[in-house]
């Protein structure tokens, strides 16, 4: 049994938000994979920099110089903090971008209709190698950096990332994802925090979308939810950080 | 048979023999283990971002947004950049800070006589990770931070980095330690580049210190080497990136 734990840029953002998560994360049983976003420190270091935020359509255009800027806070400072917190924590870590081991294999996104420039989908992830270090004792933490077989390091989403990755690791083990975001899960009153979804299935999702009770932002995270599950993950759970280890707490996606 | 190489600033710094050394390393047989400094880029990067470069007695003082900074170059930038290029040449690589897996671990530098603030003194390698990477095909490529048993990651010198990998990887295989620099290797006259000494060793090197032959920064450097030898590597080379795999070139330390 693997539990693969996506982390949001919020709760990076927030010091004693990602504290506790590392300490719950750090005191979870069993194998597990962290992967990991950016944050607003991408966002604040590019504009030290002088760098512009470019948007297409809502979405960040990731032109050369904002790559470097995502490989140094992704790759360098975020991933290492996570790390050195996790081994302070008794939890022993080894901190991944998609381009060590090729653990998650891309290839550049096309540039019609919409150029995001530097901008990767995953092609492929090495299970084997993930195996082999939860073998040897290491929780793998993953960026969202990826890398195409010319040797091109792409900008990756972190949740397909966590769906490709657990998709993978289905196939070697039963294999759980949780999202951790700010939030308690999916809410049914976007103005209730307590109004939690507890379950939506292949069933109930497309009652509820035809509702208009799952709208926007989580329409794409319940679909690639949705066919994780449909891909070999025993169960996708989205959850707030805070109550990571209240199996019973958030949307549980069957 | 191991070969652990450390690549400097200037060679980094330079796109061309970068592009040259990276083919080389690639291309080299056997196990290997990479081990790489800095350069000039989290300089220019701190001074974008108006941190100031402090120095004491020549060195530099890392204060805490200058590891940050460090951390974004090193273990970010540069590390990525040589694991995806190495692996776009056929190398499969890691990329590693000495906080993941714990594979370097350190002590934060005493803070008397000088406060070089965030820096660390090796005290132990894993090197039972380094070889379950390398026999699992990978070859680790090891950025100048290491991390304390607190989860304080700390700036360290990437030479003492490079010597302390070859000397643990010594109890477990014959292991040869090569510095990679821009010049030939030990100069006899600094004024020309030709005047390779093609040979040190505890016998010689007294004469050359006294004759004033090795002084100011190469000093430690093959104090350093000659102790790696005497803790147990093979042979310490100190050559130059472009002559990696002429294996007569440079100065061998015995």
């Amino acid at each position: 049994m693997i539990n693969v734990v996506k982390i949001g840029g919020n709760v990076i953002d927030s010091p004693t938000a990602i504290d506790k998560f590392l300490s719950d994360f750090a005191g979870m049983q069993g194998r597990k994979v962290l992967v990991h976003g950016g944050g607003k420190l991408a966002t604040s270091l590019a504009s030290g920099l002088g760098i512009e935020t470019c948007m297409v359509k809502g979405r960040r255009v990731t032109s050369p110089e904002m790559l470097d800027v995502c490989l140094m806070v992704y790759a360098g400072l975020i991933n290492k903090r996570m790390v050195a917190g996790l081994s302070s924590r008794g939890c022993a870590t080894i901190g991944l971008s998609g381009a060590d081991g090729m653990v998650v294999k891309a290839v550049r996104r096309p540039k019609e209709p919409v150029d995001y420039g530097e901008v990767g989908d995953v092609v492929g992830v090495n299970a084997r190698l993930l195996a082999n270090l939860l073998d040897a004792g290491l929780t793998p933490v993953i960026c969202a950096i990826t890398c195409d077989a010319e040797g091109n390091l792409l900008n990756t989403n972190a949740d397909t990332i966590a769906s490709e990755v657990a998709v993978a690791l289905s196939g070697l083990e039963k294999t759980t994802l949780t999202y951790c975001f700010e939030k308690r899960g999916v809410l049914r009153d976007v103005t209730d925090p307590d109004s939690v979804i507890s379950e939506i299935t292949e069933v109930t999702f497309p009652e509820l979308k035809r509702g208009g009770v799952i709208a926007d932002g989580m329409l794409p995270k319940i679909e690639n939810s949705l066919g994780a599950v449909g891909r070999g993950v025993n169960q996708v759970l989205i959850k707030c950080s805070e109550e990571l280890t209240d199996m019973a707490s958030g949307t549980h996606i069957k």
